[in-house]
């Protein structure tokens, strides 16, 4: 191991990367989807399979083996990265020879998945031209949905940073009555604090939203607009930790709250709960959706809510279950998800609640911990 | 418009996206692919068509029409960003809603453009599903490739932005002997002071890698190895303004230099002359490679020189032209373009020199401005 993973040593578990590849080879020994190979190409599925960070590869596997295909760039960093995992790294500068590898490899295998999601339509052409390749859903993708102990460490402990930096931020945005602030300097000050309270990076592109237009935005990009008295303020904002994501929302009201802000803010917070108690192992993802969605409903603020009710999270930030009301998933003890309901309305601005949680037999325990003053009258 | 696009508000001329559509317009108009319609569902291209920055749109092109077709979330925005366009704008909170709208918008179309690069394998099944599709190398992406002068007044602002935050980060870096900090210290700072400099972003994950393994790796991710005396040191670092990118590497030696490295120093600055020299209108993009490598290449070097020689800069932080030893392409006046070689050696660490220039007819104009202090014996 080289210090290029440092970053982690120590703080954390270790990853059992190959115990994954097990899980996997065993899933493709089972037979069930009539491949004798793998080829897997999204990053984010090769790096949860073998601990591998760089922007390129291309991973084989097969029943008794796994084979890790980069380019020159990246052989010192695969063979650092992917110790544990147990794969055969590959390194070629030229893409011509790097092909002609795989190929080599590939040319025993009787059928050869491929997610047809991950490849683009003309790479998918390619491919075909080469080995006998089947679409075939990844398998990775599904198992990335349960979360192991080491994963929710890493998890908790971005959470645990953006739950800091928030804590420093939060008296600099309420104070801009007396000191101005604009959205961008809030979004600057907390994306600095997450590293400095142990995050790598952020988790996405925090939002940071005010005012009557800016906050009926769910994904507005925070701009140079002074937030002033009177504002509801919407902030997104999560941590990055060893490759894993945290995401969580607060929203405030700047001055005293209205009645109507105040009472929009309880809906919210009633929307929340809703969800909260509606996750739990079994369930289908749309339920939790549907038991948020109707609080909104049933006030007649139906047509404010813009999105849908909560994601997975971890090697991404936007990862399935996904519970809005078209999906077909369900929940699993082990999911890491959010329950994240708003309101959104040009002119008043908007409100939204989202919390992290991993989904237990017992119930959802909470990730993330800010804890804010609810807008009161 | 509402406040959403203040960011660069009266600092940069604006981009006239009508203009841009037009031109696409009439490539479809002369028929030379036989389609009568685009169906563009890469972001970055409907950003540089259309101006919307939305992380879900997909945009029809007719010879006389444009519509851009977005969800719920983005509907104030889109009418917002892409105000000056012409585009229409249709925005559906439910999915099958939104593919009914654009299944009948095309489906007056004899054939519709998609970009097979673009579109997974099971997309475009889908898509084939719906409308007569054939596979259309991007129009947008070819237009995209030559800057006009509003884009390069955004690409050097936000070189800009990384110019002053490098000089303010250099005397730490280099007091690391008397102070010491690590690589994540020194990228944590540059990221955060480029936003006070006018950034709206670092353009990519600043790349601070010390040391004789580190800087080794071309590619490597800070981590929080300390920087010591006699360290060779990398640092690639670019600002973000409007959706452009910049691209600058600096390397530096801690301490007094050896004479490895001040030789080697020397080396890289001669190839990135050479490159530099063979940049210019008209030539092959794999001779600007050939003419920086060949002085790797003469002095016996040509091992440690691990990547091709430079990349188009714009919307993406890699795009087209590509100059390495495999380019097919050429290099066009208007193109923004890096010219980055360097040497790499575990033991060693490594050395790397980059700039951003825009290639005008009479020779590349420079836009990274960083001077810095050649290591000498």
């Amino acid at each position: 191991m080289t210090e290029g993973t440092v970053v982690t040593e120590g703080r954390f578990a270790p990853i059992d990367h190959a115990a994954r590849i097990r899980v996997i080879q065993s899933m493709l020994a089972r037979g069930g989807h009539g491949c004798d190979a793998l080829f897997v190409t999204d990053l984010v599925d090769i790096r949860w399979l073998t601990g591998f960070t760089g922007s390129n590869a291309q991973v084989v596997v097969r029943r008794d083996d796994v084979a890790l295909y980069t380019d020159g760039r990246y052989g010192e960093r695969a063979l650092a990265e992917t110790a544990g995992s147990g794969a055969r790294i590959v390194a070629e500068s030229q893409r011509a020879r790097l092909d002609e590898r795989v190929d080599a490899e590939l040319a025993s295998a009787t059928c050869v998945g491929v997610d047809d999601r991950s490849v683009s339509h003309a790479e998918w052409g390619r491919l075909a031209s080469r080995f006998a390749v089947a679409p075939l859903a990844s398998l990775v993708k599904v198992q990335r949905q349960v979360k192991d102990a080491a994963e929710v460490e890493r998890i908790a402990a971005a959470a645990a940073a953006a739950d800091a930096a928030l804590a420093e931020v939060e008296p600099i945005l309420m104070g801009t009555v007396d000191d101005p602030v604009t959205e961008a300097d809030v979004r600057t000050e907390l994306e600095y604090r997450m590293r400095l309270h142990g995050a790598d990076d952020r988790s996405y592109d925090t939002i940071v939203a005010s005012g009557p237009e800016h906050a009926a935005r769910p994904h507005h990009e925070p701009t140079r607009r002074t937030i002033v008295d009177g504002d509801t303020v919407i902030i997104d904002v999560g941590g990055l930790v060893d490759g894993y994501h945290s995401d969580m929302t607060r929203s405030y009201v700047i001055g005293d709250a209205t009645g109507e802000q105040a009472d929009l803010y309880d809906l919210v917070d009633r929307s929340y709960r809703a969800g909260v108690d509606a996750l739990r192992p079994g369930v289908d993802a749309a339920a939790v959706d549907a038991a948020a969605r109707r609080v909104f409903v049933d006030a007649g603020y139906g047509d404010w809510y813009l999105h849908g009710t909560g994601h997975g999270v971890g090697l991404e930030i936007h990862e399935s279950p996904f519970h809005s009301s078209a999906s077909l998933e369900a929940i699993h003890a082990g999911n890491v998800v959010t329950i994240e309901p708003g309101l959104y309305r040009v002119g008043f601005g908007g409100l939204r609640i989202e919390d992290l949680f991993v989904v237990r037999d017992d119930g959802p325990q909470r990730l993330t911990h800010t804890v804010t003053h609810t807008p009161t009258r």
